[in-house]
Protein backbone atom coordinates (compact mmCIF):
# COMPACT_ATOMS: atom_id res chain seq x y z
CA UNK A 1 0.00 0.00 0.00
CA UNK A 2 1.60 3.57 -0.78
CA UNK A 3 1.38 6.24 1.07
CA UNK A 4 -0.69 7.87 -1.31
CA UNK A 5 -3.86 5.54 -1.85
CA UNK A 6 -3.85 4.37 2.24
CA UNK A 7 -6.82 6.30 3.25
CA UNK A 8 -7.15 4.47 6.34
CA UNK A 9 -4.73 6.13 8.57
CA UNK A 10 -4.23 9.16 9.99
CA UNK A 11 -1.42 11.38 11.27
CA UNK A 12 -2.54 13.58 14.06
CA UNK A 13 0.14 16.57 15.85
CA UNK A 14 -0.45 18.08 18.41
CA UNK A 15 -3.35 16.97 21.56
CA UNK A 16 -4.93 20.29 23.13
CA UNK A 17 -9.10 20.05 23.44
CA UNK A 18 -9.01 20.68 19.82
CA UNK A 19 -6.16 18.31 18.44
CA UNK A 20 -7.64 15.16 20.79
CA UNK A 21 -11.23 15.93 19.84
CA UNK A 22 -9.80 15.72 15.93
CA UNK A 23 -8.04 12.13 17.00
CA UNK A 24 -10.95 11.19 18.74
CA UNK A 25 -13.16 11.85 16.23
CA UNK A 26 -10.64 9.86 13.46
CA UNK A 27 -10.74 6.94 15.60
CA UNK A 28 -14.53 6.42 15.73
CA UNK A 29 -14.71 6.39 12.08
CA UNK A 30 -12.06 3.73 12.17
CA UNK A 31 -8.86 5.05 10.99
CA UNK A 32 -5.85 4.06 12.03
CA UNK A 33 -5.07 6.93 13.73
CA UNK A 34 -1.04 8.26 15.06
CA UNK A 35 -0.96 11.19 17.56
CA UNK A 36 1.81 12.80 18.74
CA UNK A 37 2.11 15.88 21.08
CA UNK A 38 5.07 18.08 22.46
CA UNK A 39 4.18 17.44 25.72
CA UNK A 40 4.15 14.34 26.75
CA UNK A 41 1.24 12.60 29.00
CA UNK A 42 -1.89 13.97 26.78
CA UNK A 43 -2.34 10.98 24.54
CA UNK A 44 -3.91 8.39 27.18
CA UNK A 45 -7.30 8.08 26.73
CA UNK A 46 -6.65 8.18 23.07
CA UNK A 47 -4.35 5.31 22.90
CA UNK A 48 -7.08 3.42 25.19
CA UNK A 49 -9.25 3.99 22.12
CA UNK A 50 -6.55 2.46 19.56
CA UNK A 51 -4.48 5.40 18.60
CA UNK A 52 -0.62 4.67 18.24
CA UNK A 53 1.23 6.97 20.49
CA UNK A 54 4.50 7.99 17.96
CA UNK A 55 7.77 8.89 19.82
CA UNK A 56 8.47 11.69 17.86
CA UNK A 57 6.95 14.11 14.92
CA UNK A 58 8.79 12.27 12.57
CA UNK A 59 7.78 9.05 13.24
CA UNK A 60 4.33 9.99 13.72
CA UNK A 61 4.21 11.90 10.07
CA UNK A 62 5.79 8.55 8.31
CA UNK A 63 3.24 6.68 9.70
CA UNK A 64 0.23 7.91 7.50
CA UNK A 65 -0.05 9.65 4.23
CA UNK A 66 -2.46 12.28 6.34
CA UNK A 67 -1.11 14.38 8.54
CA UNK A 68 -3.36 17.22 10.59
CA UNK A 69 -1.70 19.15 12.73
CA UNK A 70 -3.86 21.25 15.43
CA UNK A 71 -1.67 23.70 18.04
CA UNK A 72 -1.92 26.59 18.92
CA UNK A 73 -0.74 29.45 16.20
CA UNK A 74 2.08 28.33 13.33
CA UNK A 75 4.77 29.81 15.43
CA UNK A 76 3.97 26.22 17.14
CA UNK A 77 3.04 24.57 14.06
CA UNK A 78 6.54 25.90 12.44
CA UNK A 79 8.65 24.68 15.31
CA UNK A 80 7.05 20.99 14.67
CA UNK A 81 7.20 20.84 10.92
CA UNK A 82 9.78 22.89 10.32
CA UNK A 83 13.03 20.50 11.17
CA UNK A 84 14.91 18.80 8.91
CA UNK A 85 13.66 14.88 10.25
CA UNK A 86 9.98 16.00 10.06
CA UNK A 87 10.25 17.55 6.85
CA UNK A 88 12.21 14.96 5.23
CA UNK A 89 9.60 12.36 6.32
CA UNK A 90 6.43 14.77 4.70
CA UNK A 91 8.17 14.74 1.32
CA UNK A 92 5.02 13.72 -0.83
CA UNK A 93 2.61 13.09 2.17
CA UNK A 94 -0.47 16.11 2.78
CA UNK A 95 -0.31 17.98 5.66
CA UNK A 96 -3.53 19.75 7.00
CA UNK A 97 -2.66 22.40 9.24
CA UNK A 98 -6.00 23.52 11.44
CA UNK A 99 -3.78 25.12 14.07
CA UNK A 100 -5.39 29.16 13.79
CA UNK A 101 -3.05 32.25 12.48
CA UNK A 102 -2.75 34.93 9.99
CA UNK A 103 -3.10 34.40 5.71
CA UNK A 104 0.57 35.45 5.71
CA UNK A 105 1.49 32.47 7.50
CA UNK A 106 -0.03 30.16 5.97
CA UNK A 107 1.68 31.44 2.50
CA UNK A 108 4.56 31.35 3.75
CA UNK A 109 4.39 27.85 5.82
CA UNK A 110 3.09 26.98 2.06
CA UNK A 111 5.96 28.14 0.47
CA UNK A 112 8.21 26.08 3.01
CA UNK A 113 5.87 23.16 2.19
CA UNK A 114 6.47 23.56 -1.51
CA UNK A 115 10.37 23.49 -1.33
CA UNK A 116 9.89 20.76 0.26
CA UNK A 117 7.66 18.75 -2.44
CA UNK A 118 5.26 18.47 0.72
CA UNK A 119 1.25 18.74 -0.25
CA UNK A 120 0.06 21.66 2.07
CA UNK A 121 -3.46 22.87 3.05
CA UNK A 122 -4.72 24.85 5.38
CA UNK A 123 -7.47 25.12 7.02
CA UNK A 124 -10.21 26.81 9.95
CA UNK A 125 -12.46 25.02 12.17
CA UNK A 126 -15.26 27.15 12.98
CA UNK A 127 -17.30 25.62 15.71
CA UNK A 128 -16.11 24.55 19.06
CA UNK A 129 -14.71 21.16 20.40
CA UNK A 130 -17.61 19.26 21.37
CA UNK A 131 -19.21 19.68 17.61
CA UNK A 132 -16.32 17.65 16.10
CA UNK A 133 -17.47 14.64 14.62
CA UNK A 134 -21.19 15.57 14.82
CA UNK A 135 -23.13 17.04 11.96
CA UNK A 136 -22.82 20.61 13.95
CA UNK A 137 -18.62 21.07 13.10
CA UNK A 138 -17.87 23.72 10.74
CA UNK A 139 -14.82 23.26 8.56
CA UNK A 140 -13.15 25.52 5.88
CA UNK A 141 -10.16 24.50 4.21
CA UNK A 142 -7.94 26.17 1.34
CA UNK A 143 -4.97 25.59 -0.70
CA UNK A 144 -4.52 22.75 -4.01
CA UNK A 145 -7.79 20.78 -5.19
CA UNK A 146 -6.18 17.83 -5.43
CA UNK A 147 -4.71 16.98 -2.14
CA UNK A 148 -8.14 18.02 -0.93
CA UNK A 149 -10.09 15.90 -3.08
CA UNK A 150 -7.89 12.65 -2.15
CA UNK A 151 -8.27 13.16 1.92
CA UNK A 152 -12.16 14.32 1.87
CA UNK A 153 -12.86 10.81 2.42
CA UNK A 154 -10.41 10.95 6.21
CA UNK A 155 -11.33 14.43 7.04
CA UNK A 156 -14.77 14.07 6.35
CA UNK A 157 -14.53 11.66 9.87
CA UNK A 158 -14.35 15.09 11.23
CA UNK A 159 -18.34 15.92 10.83
CA UNK A 160 -20.52 18.38 9.59
CA UNK A 161 -20.13 20.99 6.72
CA UNK A 162 -16.97 20.68 4.97
CA UNK A 163 -15.84 23.86 2.65
CA UNK A 164 -13.26 24.53 0.07
CA UNK A 165 -12.53 27.93 -0.65
CA UNK A 166 -10.16 27.58 -3.57
CA UNK A 167 -6.60 27.17 -4.33
CA UNK A 168 -5.50 30.37 -2.60
CA UNK A 169 -3.75 29.03 0.80
CA UNK A 170 -4.60 31.79 2.52
CA UNK A 171 -8.04 31.81 2.01
CA UNK A 172 -9.22 29.97 5.12
CA UNK A 173 -7.36 31.63 7.73
CA UNK A 174 -8.80 34.94 6.07
CA UNK A 175 -12.24 33.50 6.40
CA UNK A 176 -11.02 32.30 9.90
CA UNK A 177 -9.92 36.00 10.99
CA UNK A 178 -12.80 37.70 9.37
CA UNK A 179 -15.33 35.51 11.12
CA UNK A 180 -12.97 35.73 14.41
CA UNK A 181 -13.22 39.42 14.96
CA UNK A 182 -17.42 39.02 14.21
CA UNK A 183 -17.85 36.48 17.24
CA UNK A 184 -15.07 38.01 19.59
CA UNK A 185 -16.38 42.02 18.51
CA UNK A 186 -20.13 40.65 19.39
CA UNK A 187 -19.05 38.42 22.65
CA UNK A 188 -17.07 41.91 23.48
CA UNK A 189 -20.12 44.08 23.30
CA UNK A 190 -22.52 41.38 25.45
CA UNK A 191 -19.73 41.42 28.09
CA UNK A 192 -20.16 45.24 28.29
CA UNK A 193 -23.81 44.94 28.29
CA UNK A 194 -24.08 42.57 31.02
CA UNK A 195 -21.66 44.80 33.08
CA UNK A 196 -24.39 47.91 32.31
CA UNK A 197 -27.24 45.72 33.11
CA UNK A 198 -25.60 44.95 36.21
CA UNK A 199 -25.38 48.78 37.12
CA UNK A 200 -28.83 49.24 36.35
CA UNK A 201 -30.03 46.34 39.22
CA UNK A 202 -30.88 43.94 35.72
CA UNK A 203 -29.41 40.47 35.74
CA UNK A 204 -27.87 38.15 33.36
CA UNK A 205 -30.62 35.98 33.20
CA UNK A 206 -33.34 38.54 32.95
CA UNK A 207 -31.64 40.48 29.99
CA UNK A 208 -30.44 37.15 28.00
CA UNK A 209 -33.83 36.59 26.59
CA UNK A 210 -33.75 40.25 24.87
CA UNK A 211 -30.12 38.97 23.69
CA UNK A 212 -31.03 36.06 22.34
CA UNK A 213 -33.16 38.48 20.16
CA UNK A 214 -30.88 40.70 19.41
CA UNK A 215 -28.49 38.19 18.11
CA UNK A 216 -31.27 36.98 15.86
CA UNK A 217 -31.58 39.89 13.99
CA UNK A 218 -28.48 39.75 12.81
CA UNK A 219 -28.30 37.17 9.87
CA UNK A 220 -30.97 38.97 7.89
CA UNK A 221 -28.76 42.18 8.34
CA UNK A 222 -25.69 40.68 8.20
CA UNK A 223 -26.93 39.45 4.26
CA UNK A 224 -28.51 42.94 3.52
CA UNK A 225 -25.04 44.24 4.63
CA UNK A 226 -23.00 42.00 2.52
CA UNK A 227 -24.88 43.41 -0.59
CA UNK A 228 -24.25 46.68 0.13
CA UNK A 229 -20.75 46.33 0.66
CA UNK A 230 -20.26 44.45 -2.60
CA UNK A 231 -21.99 47.43 -4.15
CA UNK A 232 -20.40 50.04 -2.24
CA UNK A 233 -23.91 51.54 -1.63
CA UNK A 234 -25.10 51.92 2.54
CA UNK A 235 -28.21 52.47 2.35
CA UNK A 236 -29.08 54.70 5.72
CA UNK A 237 -32.57 54.78 4.87
CA UNK A 238 -34.45 52.82 7.65
CA UNK A 239 -31.78 53.73 10.16
CA UNK A 240 -28.83 56.56 9.52
CA UNK A 241 -25.88 56.54 10.95
CA UNK A 242 -26.43 59.63 12.62
CA UNK A 243 -29.52 58.05 14.62
CA UNK A 244 -26.76 55.08 15.23
CA UNK A 245 -24.11 57.63 16.60
CA UNK A 246 -26.96 59.14 18.60
CA UNK A 247 -27.16 55.46 20.06
CA UNK A 248 -23.72 55.05 20.43
CA UNK A 249 -22.89 58.22 22.75
CA UNK A 250 -26.18 57.03 25.15
CA UNK A 251 -24.07 53.65 25.42
CA UNK A 252 -21.67 55.51 26.40
CA UNK A 253 -23.03 57.98 28.74
CA UNK A 254 -25.44 55.60 30.65
CA UNK A 255 -21.83 53.19 30.89
CA UNK A 256 -19.53 55.85 32.30
CA UNK A 257 -22.35 57.47 34.55
CA UNK A 258 -22.07 53.71 36.59
CA UNK A 259 -17.78 53.80 36.16
CA UNK A 260 -17.81 51.43 33.96
CA UNK A 261 -15.43 51.61 30.80
CA UNK A 262 -16.93 52.25 27.63
CA UNK A 263 -13.70 52.32 25.45
CA UNK A 264 -14.97 49.99 22.97
CA UNK A 265 -18.29 51.99 22.17
CA UNK A 266 -16.05 55.18 22.45
CA UNK A 267 -14.07 53.76 19.32
CA UNK A 268 -17.07 52.68 17.52
CA UNK A 269 -18.89 56.45 17.74
CA UNK A 270 -15.43 57.59 16.62
CA UNK A 271 -15.96 55.37 13.54
CA UNK A 272 -19.44 56.72 13.20
CA UNK A 273 -18.49 60.18 13.90
CA UNK A 274 -15.52 60.06 11.29
CA UNK A 275 -18.06 58.72 8.58
CA UNK A 276 -20.48 61.16 9.09
CA UNK A 277 -17.71 64.40 9.42
CA UNK A 278 -16.59 62.90 5.38
CA UNK A 279 -19.98 63.30 4.12
CA UNK A 280 -22.12 60.28 4.64
CA UNK A 281 -24.28 61.34 7.55
CA UNK A 282 -27.18 59.90 5.55
CA UNK A 283 -25.80 56.65 4.88
CA UNK A 284 -25.93 53.55 7.03
CA UNK A 285 -22.99 52.55 9.56
CA UNK A 286 -21.62 49.71 7.56
CA UNK A 287 -19.80 52.60 5.81
CA UNK A 288 -17.74 52.53 8.65
CA UNK A 289 -16.04 49.37 6.49
CA UNK A 290 -14.81 51.85 4.05
CA UNK A 291 -13.50 54.31 6.18
CA UNK A 292 -11.42 51.44 8.46
CA UNK A 293 -9.54 51.00 5.29
CA UNK A 294 -8.88 54.48 4.44
CA UNK A 295 -5.12 55.25 4.57
CA UNK B 1 -66.73 59.70 28.18
CA UNK B 2 -64.16 61.20 30.54
CA UNK B 3 -60.27 61.05 29.49
CA UNK B 4 -59.35 58.32 31.57
CA UNK B 5 -61.77 55.35 29.86
CA UNK B 6 -61.60 56.93 26.07
CA UNK B 7 -59.22 53.93 24.96
CA UNK B 8 -60.17 54.68 21.33
CA UNK B 9 -58.24 57.44 20.54
CA UNK B 10 -54.42 58.14 21.00
CA UNK B 11 -51.90 61.32 20.36
CA UNK B 12 -48.60 60.40 18.75
CA UNK B 13 -45.79 63.27 19.03
CA UNK B 14 -43.06 62.92 16.69
CA UNK B 15 -43.56 61.90 12.93
CA UNK B 16 -40.55 60.56 12.36
CA UNK B 17 -40.29 57.01 10.31
CA UNK B 18 -40.63 55.51 13.49
CA UNK B 19 -43.38 57.72 14.75
CA UNK B 20 -45.24 57.59 11.71
CA UNK B 21 -44.89 53.51 11.60
CA UNK B 22 -46.54 53.94 15.32
CA UNK B 23 -49.20 56.10 14.19
CA UNK B 24 -50.19 54.09 10.96
CA UNK B 25 -50.07 51.38 13.81
CA UNK B 26 -53.09 53.08 15.35
CA UNK B 27 -55.00 53.94 12.55
CA UNK B 28 -54.33 50.24 11.57
CA UNK B 29 -56.08 49.46 14.39
CA UNK B 30 -59.07 51.64 14.13
CA UNK B 31 -58.34 54.42 16.89
CA UNK B 32 -58.69 57.87 16.25
CA UNK B 33 -55.51 58.94 16.03
CA UNK B 34 -54.19 62.91 16.60
CA UNK B 35 -50.87 63.48 15.17
CA UNK B 36 -47.91 66.62 15.87
CA UNK B 37 -44.93 66.54 14.53
CA UNK B 38 -42.28 69.99 15.52
CA UNK B 39 -41.34 70.79 11.46
CA UNK B 40 -44.47 70.87 9.81
CA UNK B 41 -45.54 68.67 6.60
CA UNK B 42 -44.71 64.92 8.11
CA UNK B 43 -48.44 63.92 8.34
CA UNK B 44 -50.12 64.05 5.12
CA UNK B 45 -50.09 60.49 4.41
CA UNK B 46 -51.37 60.00 7.91
CA UNK B 47 -54.21 62.73 7.89
CA UNK B 48 -54.92 60.78 4.09
CA UNK B 49 -55.46 57.72 6.07
CA UNK B 50 -57.73 59.56 8.83
CA UNK B 51 -55.27 60.63 11.35
CA UNK B 52 -56.26 64.37 12.79
CA UNK B 53 -53.26 66.51 12.51
CA UNK B 54 -53.33 69.39 15.33
CA UNK B 55 -52.04 72.34 15.68
CA UNK B 56 -49.76 72.53 18.97
CA UNK B 57 -48.94 69.84 21.17
CA UNK B 58 -50.99 71.14 23.87
CA UNK B 59 -53.93 70.68 21.65
CA UNK B 60 -52.56 67.38 20.29
CA UNK B 61 -52.25 65.84 24.01
CA UNK B 62 -55.44 67.22 25.00
CA UNK B 63 -57.38 64.90 21.92
CA UNK B 64 -56.87 61.34 23.47
CA UNK B 65 -56.42 60.03 26.95
CA UNK B 66 -52.58 58.48 26.03
CA UNK B 67 -50.01 60.38 24.42
CA UNK B 68 -47.06 58.01 22.92
CA UNK B 69 -43.71 60.22 22.36
CA UNK B 70 -41.12 59.14 19.77
CA UNK B 71 -38.78 61.78 18.65
CA UNK B 72 -35.21 61.41 18.29
CA UNK B 73 -33.79 61.40 22.40
CA UNK B 74 -35.03 63.13 25.58
CA UNK B 75 -33.34 66.45 24.86
CA UNK B 76 -36.06 66.30 22.10
CA UNK B 77 -39.33 65.09 24.08
CA UNK B 78 -38.37 67.55 27.07
CA UNK B 79 -38.38 70.37 24.59
CA UNK B 80 -42.03 69.50 23.54
CA UNK B 81 -43.52 67.91 27.18
CA UNK B 82 -41.56 70.40 29.83
CA UNK B 83 -44.06 73.39 28.36
CA UNK B 84 -46.41 74.66 30.55
CA UNK B 85 -49.43 74.68 28.42
CA UNK B 86 -48.36 70.96 27.08
CA UNK B 87 -48.08 70.17 30.61
CA UNK B 88 -51.42 71.71 31.93
CA UNK B 89 -53.28 69.25 28.96
CA UNK B 90 -51.27 66.58 30.30
CA UNK B 91 -52.73 66.75 33.89
CA UNK B 92 -54.43 63.26 34.22
CA UNK B 93 -53.69 61.59 31.14
CA UNK B 94 -50.91 59.46 30.62
CA UNK B 95 -47.75 59.51 28.40
CA UNK B 96 -45.74 56.57 27.07
CA UNK B 97 -42.62 57.86 26.16
CA UNK B 98 -40.30 55.86 23.15
CA UNK B 99 -38.00 58.03 22.63
CA UNK B 100 -34.34 56.26 23.10
CA UNK B 101 -32.09 57.81 25.84
CA UNK B 102 -30.34 56.96 28.97
CA UNK B 103 -32.54 55.59 32.49
CA UNK B 104 -31.41 58.84 33.84
CA UNK B 105 -32.85 61.05 31.02
CA UNK B 106 -36.45 58.63 32.02
CA UNK B 107 -35.87 58.82 35.87
CA UNK B 108 -35.31 62.89 35.39
CA UNK B 109 -38.60 63.08 33.28
CA UNK B 110 -40.99 60.92 35.40
CA UNK B 111 -40.41 62.94 38.53
CA UNK B 112 -41.14 66.35 36.53
CA UNK B 113 -44.41 63.93 35.23
CA UNK B 114 -44.92 63.09 38.70
CA UNK B 115 -45.01 66.92 40.17
CA UNK B 116 -47.59 67.64 37.47
CA UNK B 117 -49.77 64.60 38.29
CA UNK B 118 -49.00 63.24 35.19
CA UNK B 119 -48.75 59.36 34.50
CA UNK B 120 -45.89 58.44 32.70
CA UNK B 121 -44.68 55.20 31.20
CA UNK B 122 -41.03 54.60 29.38
CA UNK B 123 -40.67 52.26 26.70
CA UNK B 124 -38.07 51.39 24.15
CA UNK B 125 -38.57 49.53 20.93
CA UNK B 126 -36.33 46.67 20.10
CA UNK B 127 -36.67 46.25 16.06
CA UNK B 128 -37.04 48.34 12.87
CA UNK B 129 -39.63 50.47 11.73
CA UNK B 130 -40.97 48.00 9.28
CA UNK B 131 -41.74 45.46 12.28
CA UNK B 132 -44.45 48.29 13.80
CA UNK B 133 -47.95 46.56 13.83
CA UNK B 134 -46.59 43.30 12.83
CA UNK B 135 -45.71 40.12 15.17
CA UNK B 136 -42.29 40.60 14.96
CA UNK B 137 -42.80 44.11 16.82
CA UNK B 138 -40.38 43.78 20.07
CA UNK B 139 -41.31 46.44 22.74
CA UNK B 140 -40.32 47.19 26.40
CA UNK B 141 -42.14 49.15 28.78
CA UNK B 142 -41.30 50.30 32.60
CA UNK B 143 -43.30 52.35 35.24
CA UNK B 144 -46.50 52.36 37.10
CA UNK B 145 -48.30 49.14 36.57
CA UNK B 146 -52.07 50.77 36.25
CA UNK B 147 -51.58 53.22 33.46
CA UNK B 148 -49.71 50.55 31.78
CA UNK B 149 -52.14 48.37 32.54
CA UNK B 150 -55.14 50.26 31.40
CA UNK B 151 -53.47 51.69 27.74
CA UNK B 152 -52.58 47.82 27.08
CA UNK B 153 -55.13 47.49 24.83
CA UNK B 154 -54.19 50.43 22.85
CA UNK B 155 -50.55 50.05 22.72
CA UNK B 156 -50.95 46.33 21.53
CA UNK B 157 -52.19 48.02 18.29
CA UNK B 158 -48.15 48.26 17.40
CA UNK B 159 -48.08 44.33 17.14
CA UNK B 160 -45.56 41.85 18.90
CA UNK B 161 -44.61 41.30 22.00
CA UNK B 162 -44.94 43.69 25.00
CA UNK B 163 -43.34 43.05 28.27
CA UNK B 164 -43.87 45.11 31.25
CA UNK B 165 -40.10 45.14 32.87
CA UNK B 166 -41.76 46.36 36.16
CA UNK B 167 -42.37 50.07 38.20
CA UNK B 168 -38.80 51.28 38.19
CA UNK B 169 -39.16 54.16 35.28
CA UNK B 170 -35.55 53.73 34.13
CA UNK B 171 -36.01 49.69 33.12
CA UNK B 172 -36.80 49.73 29.57
CA UNK B 173 -33.83 52.45 28.94
CA UNK B 174 -31.38 49.93 30.51
CA UNK B 175 -32.33 47.25 28.79
CA UNK B 176 -32.80 49.07 25.46
CA UNK B 177 -29.02 50.57 26.72
CA UNK B 178 -27.86 46.89 27.18
CA UNK B 179 -29.74 45.30 23.91
CA UNK B 180 -27.78 48.41 21.57
CA UNK B 181 -24.64 47.92 23.09
CA UNK B 182 -24.84 44.17 22.06
CA UNK B 183 -26.45 45.09 17.92
CA UNK B 184 -23.87 48.10 17.43
CA UNK B 185 -20.91 45.98 18.92
CA UNK B 186 -21.45 43.13 16.47
CA UNK B 187 -22.67 45.89 13.80
CA UNK B 188 -18.83 46.77 14.01
CA UNK B 189 -17.50 43.77 14.05
CA UNK B 190 -19.41 42.86 11.17
CA UNK B 191 -18.11 45.91 9.23
CA UNK B 192 -14.87 45.55 10.38
CA UNK B 193 -14.78 41.79 9.48
CA UNK B 194 -16.02 42.94 5.24
CA UNK B 195 -12.89 44.98 5.76
CA UNK B 196 -10.74 42.57 6.18
CA UNK B 197 -12.26 40.20 4.23
CA UNK B 198 -12.00 42.56 1.01
CA UNK B 199 -8.43 43.42 1.81
CA UNK B 200 -8.29 39.70 1.82
CA UNK B 201 -10.19 39.19 -2.02
CA UNK B 202 -12.76 37.51 -0.31
CA UNK B 203 -16.21 39.42 -0.95
CA UNK B 204 -18.89 40.18 1.31
CA UNK B 205 -21.43 38.01 -0.19
CA UNK B 206 -19.19 35.00 -0.20
CA UNK B 207 -18.50 35.65 3.55
CA UNK B 208 -21.58 36.52 4.73
CA UNK B 209 -23.34 32.84 4.68
CA UNK B 210 -20.08 31.90 7.59
CA UNK B 211 -20.98 35.25 8.90
CA UNK B 212 -24.80 34.27 9.60
CA UNK B 213 -23.52 30.79 11.30
CA UNK B 214 -21.58 32.90 13.57
CA UNK B 215 -24.47 35.22 14.36
CA UNK B 216 -26.38 31.54 15.13
CA UNK B 217 -23.89 30.42 17.97
CA UNK B 218 -24.75 33.10 19.84
CA UNK B 219 -27.81 32.91 21.36
CA UNK B 220 -26.37 29.73 23.66
CA UNK B 221 -23.61 30.93 24.63
CA UNK B 222 -25.44 34.00 25.60
CA UNK B 223 -27.60 31.77 27.67
CA UNK B 224 -24.43 29.97 28.89
CA UNK B 225 -22.65 33.30 29.57
CA UNK B 226 -25.54 34.98 31.70
CA UNK B 227 -25.88 31.77 34.09
CA UNK B 228 -21.98 32.18 34.34
CA UNK B 229 -21.45 36.23 35.21
CA UNK B 230 -24.74 35.75 37.48
CA UNK B 231 -23.41 33.18 39.31
CA UNK B 232 -19.83 35.03 39.08
CA UNK B 233 -17.91 31.85 37.39
CA UNK B 234 -16.59 32.27 33.96
CA UNK B 235 -15.32 28.84 33.50
CA UNK B 236 -12.77 28.53 30.47
CA UNK B 237 -12.64 25.31 30.13
CA UNK B 238 -13.77 24.83 26.65
CA UNK B 239 -12.25 28.36 26.06
CA UNK B 240 -9.89 30.04 28.46
CA UNK B 241 -9.75 33.64 27.68
CA UNK B 242 -5.57 33.27 27.11
CA UNK B 243 -6.84 31.29 23.95
CA UNK B 244 -9.16 34.27 22.91
CA UNK B 245 -6.71 37.35 23.42
CA UNK B 246 -4.55 35.30 21.39
CA UNK B 247 -6.88 34.76 18.40
CA UNK B 248 -7.82 38.95 19.04
CA UNK B 249 -4.17 39.51 18.59
CA UNK B 250 -4.46 37.89 15.04
CA UNK B 251 -7.29 40.14 14.14
CA UNK B 252 -5.29 42.90 14.98
CA UNK B 253 -1.99 41.55 13.24
CA UNK B 254 -4.07 40.26 10.29
CA UNK B 255 -6.03 43.97 10.09
CA UNK B 256 -3.15 45.92 10.18
CA UNK B 257 -0.96 44.08 8.33
CA UNK B 258 -3.40 45.35 5.48
CA UNK B 259 -3.59 48.78 6.64
CA UNK B 260 -7.04 48.48 8.46
CA UNK B 261 -7.72 50.36 11.81
CA UNK B 262 -7.91 47.75 14.14
CA UNK B 263 -8.67 49.83 17.72
CA UNK B 264 -11.88 47.91 18.23
CA UNK B 265 -10.21 44.80 18.48
CA UNK B 266 -6.98 46.59 19.71
CA UNK B 267 -8.82 48.06 23.16
CA UNK B 268 -10.98 44.41 23.68
CA UNK B 269 -7.62 42.27 23.47
CA UNK B 270 -6.44 44.79 25.88
CA UNK B 271 -9.34 44.03 28.10
CA UNK B 272 -8.81 40.41 27.66
CA UNK B 273 -5.38 40.91 28.91
CA UNK B 274 -6.39 42.52 31.61
CA UNK B 275 -8.24 39.85 32.92
CA UNK B 276 -5.42 37.50 32.54
CA UNK B 277 -3.18 39.78 34.44
CA UNK B 278 -5.29 39.97 37.11
CA UNK B 279 -4.77 35.95 37.60
CA UNK B 280 -7.91 34.79 35.87
CA UNK B 281 -6.07 33.39 32.35
CA UNK B 282 -7.92 29.78 32.75
CA UNK B 283 -11.43 31.74 32.81
CA UNK B 284 -13.28 32.60 30.15
CA UNK B 285 -14.13 35.66 28.35
CA UNK B 286 -16.72 37.35 29.74
CA UNK B 287 -15.32 37.57 32.82
CA UNK B 288 -14.30 40.81 31.26
CA UNK B 289 -17.71 41.87 32.34
CA UNK B 290 -16.23 41.94 35.84
CA UNK B 291 -12.78 44.23 35.05
CA UNK B 292 -14.53 46.47 32.99
CA UNK B 293 -16.62 47.85 35.92
CA UNK B 294 -13.42 48.05 38.35
CA UNK B 295 -12.99 51.55 39.60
Amino acid sequence: MSVHTDRSSVTVLGLGPMGRALAGAFLDAGLRTTVWNRTPGRDGELVARGAVAAPSPEEAVAAAPLTVVCVVNYDASDAVLRQDAVASALEGRTVVNLSADTPERARDTAGWADRHGIRYLDGAIMTPTPTIGTDDAVLLFSGPEEPYREHRPALSALGGSHTHLGEEIGRAAAYDIALLDVFWTAMAGYAHALAVARAEGVTARELAPFARGIAAILPPLFTEFAADADAGTYSGELNPITSAASTMAHVVHASEAHGIDASVMRVIEGQARRVIALGHGTDGFTRVAEVLARR
